[in-house]
This record gives structure tokens, sequence and C-alpha cells, in this order.
């Protein structure tokens, strides 16, 4: 048995509020293990007249979970209105990040869930990381290189192995090293949090077509196949690089467990395209179970009771299961 | 009524032919308009014991489609033998497009359909374009930034703003010149083939996010904004720039008639993982109708019976209706 998860709110004036209300009246249809928010009560009941529960540690969420949705107010939001995001509710958002990577950090919480935040309004406030990902590895102690974004959905698992930077500078990012650490993370969290024991990764190429043997560009034979060699002779199950355009089909999807994409857009148009309403963010690498519903705050809608909370519930069910899967594997370690 | 529709054999060593007989014995249940092959019938026989008759006009083929699959034989390929592809074959295929366009050009023929080729054995014998776009295009006397690929499938169509080049080259490629010509040319093409009255085209960024207001890259700025500014001057309905992985999902898709995207696999990502098996490649911004399926000549199961003729039949009709809505809309200018 875990401990309940927690889930970091996300911005109060977004539709985090909205769409944890609604994943807790799906607790029943979903199994949905004992969950809490680190928040703003405020913020919940503005957008949701269902029942919450105010608590003061995450030890009392699973007593209460049944009836109603546990709450533990970590900052006064204000007059926060939804769909108008403001420094309070930054504040608000920040304040619950850093509380809910602390007490699963400490072991209090199962995992951590991030709702959506306005990076925008949190750099009003002064926070200096590219976004939760990078806040939450450094937190956790462990380096950008080695924190590993995978989206995953039903029938899908991609992990870019650049993320928000302009696309010409990929090619002076992607080298040999990162290529191979991303692969090592992905390998390792595959095993770790989807109990795969032998885990199938694919690498796309960087060029149309992987290059087509150097005829449209190098990067394919100078950096991707080197880290992919190097994977394979430490016994990782290694593959590619391939023609992006072809990897992601029915029937390709079933040759791997993950593909490994070099830059941004390669990896989310599929994950995207396929599973827009019930894609997971999940990072890969940490001490920690982390995951998140792969949207953002969607102010146009906050507040309008039209939010969808497929990929909260989605985020919620695989952090549980990644956790269960982690705890048992402690556990019968420690026979 | 328009004439019988020519389909260029492609690689006989390729997929081509027994895609071809394929889709000739599917002929009654997918209401095909009459169509010949030009290639070679020994390459035909070699993969399939169906009835074939040889023609020597393309005028001959409507009178026995329903009962022989009509093949005008330019290019005896020899001893060519499927899966083994050759030089012989490779000249088979490029005198089969060569004179396939020619009757499209001059109207015996309604539309072309081409099969597919190895690029690397035409370029072993002397083909100097980049591929077979470029070659119908400059037959057709029309420059290439005025012949559009456009990949179509049942519920999406694309447009690679550039094709196959190094990503990295793409940068200093995408000029607000060419996104305008290229918006330009797929309005027209959707107009003329398509019947779609007033195009609606967007238009995807070209890093992360759209580039994020210049917070991850300019291209948006610097070029795309000001050609689709440019194109809405001219009265044509461009939107954008989008975040690309946000433009795919079945809501995303029903707000455009094509999305037109920077490089080769942001287009070809979703097309092919939405519509493997049944894309279709169409050349607009020619004086012909030019469709292909969009798959390669698949040598490894050539001459085995596996090779699926879904995209293939798709060519076929996504021709003949474009053809007609052609014919039709020259014969009510003529009124």
């Amino acid at each position: 048995m875990i401990p309940p998860l927690a889930v970091a709110m996300g911005d109060p004036a977004g539709v985090g509020p909205e769409i944890v209300a609604k994943a807790w009246m799906a607790r029943g249809v979903h199994s949905l293990t004992p969950f809490f928010v680190v928040g703003d009560m405020q913020a919940i009941s503005a957008v949701w007249d269902g029942p919450v529960a105010a608590i003061d540690r995450p030890q009392e969420a699973a007593a209460v979970f049944a009836t109603a949705l546990p709450i533990l107010t970590v900052h006064n939001s204000g007059n926060t209105v939804p769909g108008k995001p403001d420094t309070e509710g930054a504040r608000c958002a920040l304040q619950s990040l850093e509380t809910a990577v602390g007490l699963t950090r400490s072991g209090a919480a199962g995992a951590l869930i991030t709702g959506p935040v306005s990076k925008a309004r949190l750099y009003d406030i002064g926070f200096t990381h590219p976004g939760q990902t990078e806040f939450v590895a450094e937190r956790c102690g462990v380096s950008r290189d080695n924190a590993v974004m995978m989206l995953a959905g039903p029938t899908l698992r991609v992990v870019p192995i650049t993320t928000h930077v302009p696309l010409a500078s990929v090619h002076d990012l992607l080298t040999t090293e990162l290529v191979a650490a991303k692969g090592r993370a992905t390998a390792r969290g595959l095993i770790r949090n989807f109990g795969i024991s032998r885990p199938r990764l694919a690498f796309a190429g960087f060029n149309p077509h992987a290059g087509e043997s150097g005829a449209i560009g190098q990067e394919e034979i100078d950096v991707i196949a080197p880290a992919i060699a190097r994977l394979r002779d430490e016994g990782i199950d290694a593959t590619g690089p391939f023609a992006a355009d072809t990897m992601f089909h029915p029937r390709a999807r079933a040759n791997f467990d993950a593909a490994l994409c070099p830059y941004h857009d390669q990896a989310l148009i599929p994950i995207k395209t396929l599973h827009f309403d019930e894609g997971v963010n999940m990072t890969l690498g940490l001490p920690i179970v982390r995951t998140s519903p792969d949207h953002g705050t969607a102010f146009g809608i906050a507040g309008t009771n039209q939010a969808e909370p497929g990929a909260m519930i989605a985020a919620l069910r695989l952090a549980a299961s990644a956790a269960e899967r982690r705890s048992e594997a402690l556990a019968s370690r420690d026979k």
C-alpha cells in the first residue's frame, strides 16, 4: 500500500482546480489510488461545489478520500479569478509545487502529479527554471541530462532528446553523450516504472528519411548511430536511427517500447496527434515518481466547466502504478 | 467523361506491378475510372496471373478495362526479378514515367499516377532530378517553388514547404517568398482539385510551440508570419503560425483544409501516423493532375503477394475525382 499521491494544483487561474476535482469525482470508475491536492481550498471551491476536506498532513488523506477531495492549503491565492492569471496565483502554484515535491521526496506522498502552470507568470515572480520538470529534477538532485521527459499515451511512449530550444540550435546541442544519456535514463525508467524487463528503444533520425545514409544530412552518422552503438555495447536494446515519419503508424509502434527523438516536434507531434486528451508527461531518472497531464493551463476555458479530466486521470493512474511497482521492487529487494 | 488514367508502373522490381494489378481487381468495389499501365507487360505477368491486354494507344484502354488490365509496354525490363532492382528495371521505370507524363500532357490520358521508383537506381542511369515530382514539374514547365507536394489522407492534408533537404539547411531555405508561394499554390490546388471554394490554410511554426513569441526562435516572426500576412492581403484564408504538435488531433484538424509545415517531418509524421496505408501524394500547381501512392518500392516484399493496394487505389480515386472536377470547370467556362 503506497501513501496517498500529492497533486500540485498548478495555476489557480487555469484548469488545474477543475480537472483535479473532476478526477476525484471519477475515483470510483477508475479505481484511483487516494490522492490529495496541494494548493488552495478557495481555488477549488471557486470552480466546483463538491465536498472538500481540509487536511494538515498527507496521512489524513486516505481516511477522507472516499467522501471528500482532500486539500492541503499551502498558500491562499486570494482573489485569483479563473481565466485571469495573476501574481498571487503564480505564488500559490510555485508554493504548491515546492511543497508537493518535498512531501514526495520525504516519502509522505507516494508520487507527485503536477497540474498545469503558466511559465510566463512564474518567471514574473523569479522562477528561473525552464519548466516544472527542471525544477523537480533540481530539488531531487538530478542533473538535467539525466532527467528525461517522456510522454506516454495508451499506444505510444516518446522521449524528446532536446526540448524547448530553437530548432536551429538542436544540431549543436545534439551530442553522442546526450543521446546516450537519454537512452540510458529511458531504459532504466521503463524498467523501474513500467516493469518492462528489457526495454526496446527506437531512435529517430534528425533529418528527413534519417539522412538517407548521409545524402541529406550527417547527424545520424556523426552523432546518433554512435550513441546507439554505445548503448548496445552496454546491453541496451537500442535500434535506429529510423526515418521519423514511418515510426508511428500502428505496425511500427509495435516494434518499440519508447521512441527517442532528437527534437521536440518529432516526439510531440505523434503523441498529441494520437493521444491528445489522454497524454501523460512522466519524468524519468528521478528518485521519485512524477507525472503531469500533458496539456497547459487553458486559461481560455478555466472556470467554465469545459475542461476534460482525462489526462489528469491518466497521470494519476500512471503515477500510482509506477509508485506501486517501485515500492514492490524495494520490498522484494529488502527480503 | 475523362480519358483513361495513365499509371506509370514504377520500378519493375518493386511492388508497383503488384499494386496496380490488385487495384485493377478492385475496380468494381471502388468504381474506379478506367486506367492503363505504362510500363512492361512482362513485369506484371511475373507477379500476377490475371488477365492483361496489350494496348498501343490510351484510347484502347476503356474498351478492355472491364475484362483485362490494359498495358502499354514502353520498355521491356528484360530479366528484372521482383525484389532485385537493376539497371534495365530503372530504364523501364524512367521510360514509363516519361511516356505517361507525355500522354497526360497531351490530353490522351486523363491524369497521371506514378508508381514507386528507386531514386538510387534512377541516379545510376543519369536521372538528375531530386525525385519524380520535380521531373514531372519540369516536363510541365513549372518551377519547383510553384509545384507543391501535398499528402492527402481521409482526415488530413499536409504540405511540406521544404522537402528532402538536411534539417539544418531549412532555416536558410525558408523565405517569406517561398512560404507565400507554397501557400498560393496550395490554395489554388485545393480549389481546382478538391472543389473547396475558400480553402483554409493553417501554417505550422518552425520552432517548438511556434517559438513562443520569439522566446524559442525567430523564424515565425521573421519569415512565417509575414508570409501569412501577405497571403491574407491577397484574400487567402491563411492562419498561424501554430505550434505544430497541437495541430493534428481530431478537433484541431477540423479547423483547416491543409496544414503547411516548414519542413519534411513536421508534415509527414502526422499523415503517416494517421494514414499510413492510404496516403496519397498529389502534386499541386501543375497543368495536369498527378498523384502517387505515398509509399516506396518495398523491394523486401516485392513478388511475395503481400503488398497492400490501398494507397494505389486511393491515388487512382483522387486523381479521377480531381481530373473530373477540372474537366467540368473547363467545360462550364467554355459555355
